[in-house]
């Protein structure tokens, strides 16, 4: 085997092994990952897991990052697909419950989980997460500037203040999902954006009706 | 010292031990509780502690319980002091709100954080997080259909979806105020279902102003 080869294979092992960890700190808590116990979870060498991950916090700020990645993935880049405007701030909410709703991980959502995982623990693993949700926010808040911009909103709209609501109706859809059942629960949080949507928009008729 | 006296003593100390442990909790998790650990940190016996609860799942249990007494005291009880209809529903989240800004607990909210926690673990724990969390979101569509009733707010307001988007705001000021800051996070909350309140509301003079 080359070099390249190795290389290669190091780096699905580093993928498959951050899936499988991904899933796993979703259900059981990021804190709770242990290099030792994956090792024997994931069937792997724990001296082939510290190739990749020197420590634990190594490895927990890879997992963010990993997470990160399937966000982009799964949410952000087919919400982009939709036309800029306030049906982009829609697809964001929509592809995002249809997430959870799909189940992509057994703890529902790896980032809220985390971010009250990690509420009263400052440290490198907090500032990241930190990062990762100031971005999120960001993100929201530039689809609702884009929206308020693009004459799709009521003049005098706040792009912060709608982007907050957004990220409320979607981090309790996440909270009452194991509760209530996904189902009930993404339909719900549609219909709260959607109807205050409606309600700022200058032409509600560009947003979908749901069935 | 008489039996009434021990049992007493047993008391007090069986509060003493639940509210640091609930303190505990709120910063590191409910899984985290350990009854060999949490003797260490407390500077008490381990049988002193068994002799109030026999296993990690009993002291879980027991420290829910005292998270609902704490929320009724601080938050429930407080709200109710506001005259029924709007003004109620509203102060049932300004109370909520100044629970957090006021950092009574370490970890924010013990509620939210553990309901997160407790996503994908099935079990007698996650059941009374649940049972909990179907109580408090009863309570809120309640103070929302007397508002209603009351002729606070339109005929026509869902109680149900009202409820909804009181309980999102409030939750995700939990989940931002550690990276945001309390008091930026919650003004932002206060602002954002007041707005929702003056617009549906019969009459907004009877909401607050914020300052």
């Amino acid at each position: 085997m080359t070099e390249d080869g190795r290389l290669l294979r190091g780096e699905r092992t580093r993928t498959a092994v951050l899936d499988r960890t991904l899933r796993l700190a979703s259900a059981d808590g990021l804190d709770g990952l242990s290099l030792a116990r994956l090792a024997q979870t994931l069937g792997l060498s724990k001296s082939g897991l510290f190739a990749h991950w020197r420590s634990k916090e190594e490895l927990q700020l890879a997992v963010i990052d990993h997470a990160r990645e399937q966000w982009l993935t799964d949410v952000i880049r087919p919400a982009l697909q939709a036309p800029r405007g306030v049906r982009r701030l829609w697809a964001a909410h929509d592809r995002r419950l249809a997430f959870y709703e799909a189940e992509k991980l057994p703890g529902g959502c790896f980032f809220a989980n985390s971010y009250f995982e990690y509420n009263a623990r400052p440290g490198p693993v907090r500032q990241l997460l930190g990062d990762q949700l100031t971005g999120w926010t960001a993100f929201l808040t530039r689809l609702a500037r884009e929206a308020v911009d693009a004459g799709d909103l009521r003049p005098g709209t706040d792009p912060a203040d709608l982007a907050h609501l957004t990220d409320s109706l979607g981090v309790y859809a996440a909270m009452q999902a194991p509760v209530r059942g996904a189902a009930d629960t993404c339909a719900q949080s549609r219909r709260a954006l959607l109807a205050h949507l409606r309600a700022i928009a200058t032409d509600p008729t560009i947003l979908p009706e749901l069935s």
